[in-house]
Formats: structure tokens, C-alpha cells, sequence
């Protein structure tokens, strides 16, 4: 069973080094290997919305220099003395977070993704004082509590984004009560997450219209997705037809925009909820909340035990992410692509088909 | 049984006639009393916030002459063919809504105050064509349906308010979940509903924080209501301290505030309950919701099965509103008084014992 590595690990990632975002090859070290501790070679990653923001330090706390990543799949190499859980050639997941209290009321109800002191996979300052550095790099240390096991009906590299689209759009529908057949959802937005929504969604019996700000989408959502129907939001008539219809709205849009269209969706006791990081603040009236008592939510990704429930979910179901699997020489331009919302729907990087140490450097030209 | 009354009946409120908002007194006539409707004297009636909003055009859909009024209470004097619920005699209540389709689904589900086709008690247009008007009057005519009985043991004066502010916060409690013994709440102003709210809070064994902009009512609210604790809101570090503690807070603010130092009191889950009507947008930040799992919600009113509820939990807990007894004659007063939340806590007119033909006339030099 396990062994104890002494020394710390060289590695290889690619790290952004300011906030242009750009990112290129980066040699530094993991910890040495603790007792619970789990050393991945990594062999897929995602590429979330989320990434772009830290890499370009959107939300005003990046720190460089930052390796990205936070939907990862690898294969175990090495597990510390008291790893009981997982055995070296297993393949497991990570995602946004890789530590916790384990103390506070978040923590103790199986819901550590709410910890205060939650760390996060990278930009983010380990126990041992040391950065943490995410999935675009050959290998990772991470604590057993933060690893899923990938259940075998699942493809490695569709895993990837199930890691934090998948359980952040999973994680609202179940806690929320939304999983109940005949529920009618509405799916805003279609990216990595809101194209999980609509496959969950759909396998929860829901009836799911896919809204959207153009008529660009349709003929994917309803004959590639499977919805039910879709929506222009620009589109005044159908908007208004559509009104007070919805039990519920998972608005995945990153960037500023309007809630009333969406609220006015909603029929009594309808839930907006809100699964974007957006840096300027959203607003309401009202009584679009009050005359209908409807809630303007969100949540953040989902437990680990959430996750492992929403693999066997997948498993179960038939389900898996839509991607296009890249290699690490694109990310620069996987960037520019999911700046301007181009992929269908989520890149995955082939860590381990990459050559992490030749950065190419034709996007930085 | 009831008597048929084929003549329409003349009446006086006090109207106000455009956005000034200034009442006096107007003569007009009550429907003919159909078969489920009930006659009632009105014996006092509760001025709500929402009335001056009203009688000023505060929301853009004043039409006049405008009778406020919808915090009720009065005695029965007619009754219709088929009212079997009420008796000549019977003290009953109504108030802010008095007509819906009985179709829809909120209708159905017994939460009519939801239905897309309610009829306000006053500034709205009845089933016959005719204007509706207030409690403001010597009299009014409301379906059945809309009235309830006033329990003996409660005031009458002190019933009003309940009418409308009482179950406007009863009601969120309830169906929110709120009703645990031990929860952390937060009540956020201290008017007419917000006194209300500290009452049921604390009648249900919640642990009570009044929050308010200024010290000022501090020992009214721990030594008069008996609110476990006070925090003014301009405070940074007691605000910090309280940080991530409420399992909710209730929200009575009717003018424009900022949200996001009230959704960093609550705790994962915590429910930030919205119950001011508000002309302007409020705002909030993403990453506030979606890190606690949030929610900002609002209801309005009560149904008339939850009035009923309400009005029976104040006589087993010994509850009831406080109340300033006004004559007519001082309402433009009292108007003025109540937008600078110069009162403790809610002006009930006394109806039946004013002069209503009588303007007296000061307040319009």
C-alpha cells in the first residue's frame, strides 16, 4: 500500500504570468507527499469560463505565476501511508477545490465547497504556505477528500468538465428540489454548464426550453441537446407568450445582463438561479420578486459527494459533456475561442498527449 | 338569512384626487349587494405605506379619486342570498385584495393574493365595471370570500394592521420554512411590518436582531418588543461580527437601500426576504449569492387561509399590533408622519368615530 515520497516533486505546467492571461510553459515543484495525500499524472483537463477570469485577473486576485485548471482527470502514480481509498492506476477527478476546514458547519454537513477556508485548486495559498497550481501541468498532489474515483462507463476526457460544469449545474437541481418529471426549466445560456443543464435537465424528465440572445443555437439545442423548445430573449412576442410559465431558470451567463426578461419567465414560486461569476453588479425590482414569490439564487459547484453522486448519475443516465480535446499548445487560442463563446461546448485539454515543455509561441506573437 | 338590497348605497370615504395625495372627504355609491357579498360598516382602518404610495402616484398607476384604505375592520350589516359564512353582527376584516379568477393555479392552490387577475381593494376596477375603493369610508362591500372573522380575543383596533402588515410577514415565515424554534432572524426596519415581524419572530422562538440605519431605536426594540439584539447598520465592526449568523433576515425597507451588506449577515442557505415595494432597482453582486447558496425572495401579502392562520396564532401567543388611533381628520398628518417613519408603529383610524363628512380643511391651507 502506498509510499511515502520525501522529496518534492519537479513538474511542469503552463502558467499565466500576468494579466494578459497568456500562458506558457512553467517548471516548480509539488510538496512532498502526505500521509493522505494522492500524486496524479494528469491526463485531461477543462477549460471553464473561470480559468480566463483568473488567468486575466478579472476578479482582482490573481497571483502569478498561475497554472489554471480545476477539471482534471489523471491516473494515480503514488498515494501517501494512511490513502485508503484509491490505489495507484485508479483514475480520478479533481476539481475547484482542494481543501477545507473540516471543522465549520459547511464542512461537517458534507457541503465543503461553503467553507470559509475552502482552498482553491490554484491561484490560492496551500496549508504548507506553498501556491497551489491546477490541472494544465504534468502532475498534482491532492488530498484523497478532494478526488473522485471515474467511474468506468465514462469516457476520461468527456470526465473532465463533469468535474465542475457538471456538479455546478447538478448541485442546484438536486438541492433546490428541482428533480422532480414535468418540471419546466429554462436553460440561459449555452456553455459548458448550461449545455450539462440541458442534458440533466432532460434526464430528470424536465420539460427544458434553451433561452438564448440569438436564433444562432437552435437547431443545436433542439436536435444535437435534445430541448424541448428555444427562446430568443430579443424576441418581445415569444418572451411575453412564454410568461410565468417556468419553474425554474439556471442562468449561466458570465457577463452583465438584465434579470427581469427572466423573472418575468417564472411562474409563482420560480427559482432564477444564478451560476455566473459576474463582477458588476446585478439588479431587480421588486415586485418582480414579491408578486410572484420568486427567488433570485445561485450556488457554487457542488460537494464532493455530490460529485461522485452525479458521476454515477451520468453513469446511470447515459450522460456526458460535449467537447472539442485540444492540446496544451492551444490553449492561448482555446481562450480567445471561449472569449467569443466558440466551442461546443467545453475544450479539454490532453495534458498527457502535450508536450508541456514547447510552448510553440506562435499566440504570443 | 341575509337580505337582498336592490339599491346601490351611498357612502363617504376620504379621497384623494390627484398625485398630491391630500384626502378629503368624497360621496359615492357601494354595488348593489350581490349574492355572496357582505355589507360591512367599517369601524377602523389601518394606514400602510403602501396607501401613501398610492394616494401620491408613487407607482405610476394611481387613478382618482382614490379612497385608501385596506387594513379593514367593520361590522356586518347586510348580507347576500348565499353568504353562509358571516351573520349580521360579525366583526370581520378584509384587506389589500377583494376579487380573483378562483381559476388559475394560485387561485386554486388557496394563494389567490398570486392570481394574475386579483382586484386590489381600492385603485382597481371590479367584476361590475365600477371602481373599487378603500376602508377609508363609512362602509364597503366585499365577497365573502374576502373577509374573515376577527377572533374575540383581539382588539379591534389593534386587528388591523394585522390585516395586511401582520400577514405580510406571517406569511413568508411559514412558507419559507421559518417556523423552527432557535433560528438566527434579522428584521431590517422597524415600521409598521417590521414591529410585526419582531413579534412573530421572537413568538416563535427565533433568536431576534432588529437592524436599523441608526441607533435610535434601540431600547424600543429590545425593551418594548423584546428583540434579542440590535445592530445599526453603519456599524462596520458589529456588522462584521455578525457576519455569516442569520438564518434569514426580513426586509422592510420601502426605499431604495443597498442589499450586500445584509447578504454578508447570512449564513449558507440564509434567505434575505424582501417585502418593500421599491420604484428603483436594487442590487447585488453574483459571487454574494452563489458562495452561501443565497437566496434574495419576497412575498406579498397573504392569502385569505393564511389571514385566517395568522389572526389564530396572535390569540394563542397573545400577539397584536401597536397602534396610534387617529380620527379621519388627521390622516393627511398622519401621511406625512409615516414618510418620515414618525410612528409606533402603525396609525389606525378610527373610523366610526369620526366625522367623515367634515374635512376640517387645516391641512390643505
Amino acid at each position: 500500500m502506498g509510499s511515502i515520497i520525501e522529496a518534492e516533486k519537479p513538474v511542469t505546467g503552463w502558467a499565466a504570468r500576468d494579466s494578459t492571461g497568456l500562458l506558457s510553459p512553467y517548471a516548480y515543484t509539488l510538496r512532498k507527499t502526505g500521509a493522505e495525500d494522492v500524486v496524479i499524472k494528469v491526463l485531461y483537463c477543462g477549460i471553464c469560463h473561470t480559468d480566463l477570469h483568473q488567468a486575466r485577473n478579472d476578479l482582482g486576485m490573481s497571483k502569478y505565476p498561475m497554472v489554471p485548471g480545476h477539471e482534471v482527470v489523471g491516473e494515480v502514480v503514488e498515494v501517501g501511508a494512511e490513502v485508503r481509498r484509491f490505489l495507484v492506476g485508479d483514475r480520478v477527478g479533481s476539481g475547484a477545490i482542494v481543501g477545507c476546514c473540516g471543522e465549520c458547519r459547511p464542512c461537517r454537513d458534507e457541503v465543503e465547497q461553503y467553507c470559509n477556508k475552502k482552498i482553491w485548486s490554484y491561484n490560492d495559498v496551500y496549508f504548507d504556505g506553498k501556491p497551489t497550481q491546477g490541472g494544465f501541468a504534468s502532475a498534482m498532489v491532492v488530498h484523497q477528500k478532494f478526488l473522485v474515483k471515474i467511474p468506468s462507463g465514462l469516457a476520461l476526457e468527456q470526465a473532465g468538465p463533469l468535474l465542475c460544469a457538471g456538479v455546478t449545474v447538478y448541485s442546484p437541481l438536486k438541492h433546490f428540489g428541482l428533480t422532480t418529471a414535468g418540471l419546466r426549466g429554462g436553460i440561459l445560456g449555452l456553455g459548458g454548464v448550461g449545455h450539462m443543464g440541458v442534458k440533466f435537465a432532460k434526464a430528470l424528465g424536465h420539460h427544458v426550453t434553451v433561452i438564448s440572445s440569438s436564433d444562432r443555437k437552435r437547431a443545436e439545442a433542439v436536435d444535437h441537446l435534445g430541448a424541448d423548445a428555444y427562446l430568443v430573449s430579443s424576441d418581445e412576442a415569444a418572451m411575453a407568450a412564454a410568461a410565468d410559465t417556468f419553474d425554474y431558470i439556471i442562468d449561466t451567463v458570465p457577463v452583465h445582463h438584465p434579470l427581469e426578461p427572466y423573472l418575468a419567465l417564472l411562474k409563482l414560486d420560480g427559482k432564477l438561479v444564478l451560476m455566473g461569476v459576474i463582477n458588476q453588479p446585478l439588479q431587480f425590482l421588486t415586485p418582480m420578486i414579491m408578486l410572484g414569490r420568486k427567488s433570485i439564487t445561485g450556488s457554487f459547484i457542488g460537494s464532493m459527494k455530490e460529485t461522485e453522486e452525479m458521476l454515477a448519475f451520468c453513469v446511470e443516465k447515459g450522460l456526458s459533456s460535449t467537447i472539442e480535446v485540444v492540446k496544451m499548445e492551444y490553449v492561448n487560442e482555446a481562450f480567445k475561442r471561449l472569449e467569443r463563446n466558440d466551442v461546443r461546448y467545453r475544450f479539454v485539454i490532453d495534458v498527457a498527449g502535450s508536450n508541456l515543455d514547447a510552448s510553440g509561441g506562435a499566440e504570443l506573437h
